[in-house]
């Protein structure tokens, strides 16, 4: 890929937004903050800089120019911040791998990419192993490691991060180039068919970063996102670069915590010893913390967690807040780079109690500044935001993957009109509020009926019982389909919960008017588990596969 | 002026930066919040909208088109919000004519900005009258006005505003065009010559808003601005729009308060009625209230100010903090949009006793994120952040003018290798601080050395005698140039004060250390008021001419 590079002595009316300008403030203001990975590393913003530099010098002695690519293998780590800046300031693409795919799939994206160099953790050697072979463009392959031995590989490797780190430069004349310059991609997993390579420009980060920041910090009367703050992202790196929130971290100059693979005790641990006040999740990984053993004794109440990924239950949201923890929803999808709305309280509503409180936490949210957020009915009209009209959420910002490399088939089904489709359906109420019902798939048709999975799930996680649930839609001959609820109990519960309590459960919300009896499951399934995608996600695909 | 217009349907990729989107959250999630013009209106964002729906289409049916200028003269009000949307967001040009020229330079200024239509407050007719035969671009004149009566006047009026848009539809289908497009143009008067017609475009007035957002609301500890503020600008809405805050207090969709002209006891009155937590000013108006009799009984103490135009001194802030203001310092031009640094405090300083962190306050500032501010020695090298070394200040960053209208010569001298000149004389210090010791032109070279004359002021303002104060360099045949200082007693000290008292107060700061005897001035004069700009900074240029 060919990048135009600049004069640097362009006209201010030229002056391009890229990723190094977001640097200038927080590398000056902030040089003794801090930024630690586990119990392993500990370093300044000064530092940072200088290793930026390094790596940069490293890449390029590796053969990376301005229009390589560079994936990267690892763990969320103060490297992987590194490489956020080094490879897309040197006019490269950052290609973030998503290490939870197949080993199929992963080469699959490395080859689809073009990968020219790859940076891979120790713990992942085995899966490169596996696939080395079959690499179409990688020439250079590059060991990061938190071990003091060195592995037992098979893998060709061309030299140690540290040490190629330790042997470069750390100063680098970061080009001028079009802002428009490809900086970031990263494949998302669809329902169906092949990983999907989304990506953002230098202009669409510095975009998403800024405003994210002026969101989080200026709009939100709760769980905001400040320069007094300490930070710790618990969703993936590899994963549009966590929200994008290290971006915006580093522009606050915050400490910033890195937590390695995720496990509750080490998250626990980093918690406490490095008092962490905001992060953010999907809602499976707060489960998980909330029902650990580490978290048990540990006091949560500064603790301010934006949740994304999938939808927040009020069930879930109340145990939170039982704990102390101050949480809203963000929403957006790897497409949309990714923020497109946050679920901040209005100052009238501080005054409020939890209990009226959890559904506006528990809402999609407001869009952030500069998203125009619509919903459009299926003949392409924009319906009202009356909190009933309910259809596609379409967008536009300036922060949306113009589409998916190498796939203008898939692209054109994304992009339709000049609105990015988020294949959500939802609607938006008179105060502004977006709230997601359901995805254009896994809506439940029956007897002409739309009704949404979410509700269904939501009013499951309401049984003290339920731990995990799904609803899902089942072929059916009279109704077109019917719907399903798969439960995973808690383990208090197991065997002591029958088919009959589950649908009396539902029949309690039909009392009260909340559902039509129609939107009652036929059936129910207890399970110990349910099955979930690469980013841990419900994967019902999977399961309707297996209940039809 | 030609303007591109583009199909509303482009990439995401294409997608530009425009005034409109600033529009899209507020007026969604804010519709019921207030917008306040004196004792005289008051409406909800929800009327902004359709407002500015309706002067749009007041304004094509008076022949306004994409790449027209319109020229506004009025005082700071609701309707000057509203054309700093509708105006751009049809594509023209908003001319925000600086009220405070002499009528041959405003008539300069509508000439060389090329108004097609001029609105025109009450006011003001008898200025436009006495100009109006030589206007060689206005087509039409509209009135704007406060009163009931229809004002006597020669001025050929073709409509006023109330009444046009009243007969105006309120939907407007505001189109898409290059983000580089002329949105906005103001004239600066500088020391000499005619004014310079500073510009800025959709693009930048985006960035400036959202980046001036998020460092208000997300970096600073103390005088944030967020979305539970009360806003009320006591800047003037012609001079760089405000500084751009009703930009920004618009996004975050906070209730408004417009003063109109700027009068102690109404901004007093407003300040209580509206419960107003943010403005910000010049420190002429700051000293103006604090000595107003109007502000004697008013609780200050819930009031936010940031103040710019000139330095603060440490006795002014001093007496705004015993009043309880919470008050920091803004820097920034005409020709930087104009914020280029805020002076928040760090959080480590928050602790701090009001003394310790009166000098933070009152320094120049931090850069807010993606302006690049660097010292540059007379030779063009850059000079180390040592706190020490002094140059001229320059800077880069998405929001600067592209130069003067019709000037290229004055653009030139501003933009010298890719980087605007500011003029100032200053150095950054190893925390990040900028602070501005002198204008260029208003350093005093004595005998080799460089004595700073606000300096000079800060201490005139420590004694405690002194109302205003300026230090100005006048020729001398031995030393090249000497300081001599001019001075406003206050009411009580009048005829008391001698100029060896003055002079004496200097030697206590030569035996601290804090200056050089050489810096002590030759010269003390006494005078009722100190000359000053249009915009109300000290005239310098008129005190050298009047004591050389």
């Amino acid at each position: 890929m060919a990048v135009k590079l600049i004069d640097k002595t362009p006209s201010a009316y030229d002056y391009p937004l890229l990723i190094k300008q977001l640097l200038h403030r927080p590398i000056r203001y902030a040089p003794e903050q801090e930024i630690v990975y586990r119990d392993l590393c500990r370093y300044t913003y000064r530092d940072l800089y200088k290793r930026i530099g390094q790596a940069a010098n490293a890449l390029k002695a590796l053969g990376v120019e301005p229009g390589s690519t560079v994936g990267v293998m690892d763990w969320d780590s103060h490297r992987y911040l590194e490489l956020f800046y080094a490879v897309p300031m040197m006019g490269a693409i950052l290609h973030t791998v998503n290490i939870r795919l197949s080993p199929e799939q992963i080469l699959y994206t490395v080859n689809h990419a073009e990968d020219d160099v790859l940076l891979v953790h120790e713990d992942f050697l085995p899966i490169v192993e596996a696939i080395k072979d079959q690499f179409q463009t990688v020439k250079k392959i590059v060991l990061l490691k938190d071990s003091e031995t060195a592995p037992q590989t098979a893998v060709p490797l061309d030299g140690e991060y540290e040490e190629l780190l330790a042997g470069a430069d750390a100063d680098y004349d970061f080009p001028d180039f079009d802002e428009n310059t490809k900086a970031t991609t990263f494949y998302t997993t669809g329902t169906t068919g092949l990983p999907k390579g989304v990506f953002f420009s230098h202009r669409q980060l510095v975009m998403h970063t800024i405003t994210v920041m002026a969101a989080a910090g200026s709009l939100h009367t709760t769980a905001t996102f400040r320069s007094n703050d300490v930070y710790m992202p618990l969703t993936p790196m590899f994963h549009v670069h966590a929200w994008g929130l290290p971006y915006v971290a580093t522009q606050l100059g915050v400490k910033q915590i890195y937590p390695g693979r995720y496990e509750p005790a080490m998250i626990m641990k980093l918690l406490v010893t490095e008092k962490v006040t905001f992060s953010h999740c999907v809602p499976t990984i707060l489960h998980m913390i909330l029902t650990s053993p580490a978290a048990k004794e540990v006091d949560l109440s500064n603790w301010k967690v934006i949740i994304g990924g999938s939808a927040l239950t009020k069930g879930l949201c109340k145990a939170a807040m039982d704990r102390g923890i101050d949480l809203i929803t963000g929403y957006g999808m790897s497409e949309t780079c990714p923020v497109l709305t946050l679920s901040q309280l209005q100052p009238h509503m501080l005054d409020w109690s939890k209990e009226d409180q959890i559904p506006v936490r528990c809402r999609t949210g407001q869009p952030i500044p500069l998203v125009n957020l619509q919903i459009m009915s299926p003949d392409g009209t924009f319906l009202p935001h009356d909190g009933k009209s309910t259809g596609e959420v379409v967008v536009r910002s300036p922060w949306l993957t113009q589409g998916y490399f190498k796939d203008p088939e898939r692209a054109e089904e994304l992009w339709q009109g000049g609105w990015l489709h988020t294949g959500d359906v939802g609607y938006i109420d008179e105060t502004g509020y977006l709230q997601i019902t359901d995805r254009i798939k896994d809506v439940i048709k029956t007897g002409g009926e739309w009704i949404s999975t979410l509700e269904l799930e939501d009013i499951l996680m309401q049984h003290e019982a339920v731990s995990e649930a799904a609803a899902i839609a089942v072929p059916d001959e009279k109704w077109g389909e019917r719907p399903m609820v798969l439960v995973v109990l808690k383990d208090d519960y197991k065997g002591k919960v029958s088919e009959e309590d589950i649908k009396a459960h539902f029949m309690g919300f039909v009392e009260e008017g909340a559902i039509t009896k129609w939107a009652v499951p036929d059936r129910v399934a207890f399970l110990d588990a349910l099955p979930k995608t690469s980013v841990g996600k419900l994967d019902k695909k999977v399961m309707r596969q297996q209940f039809s």
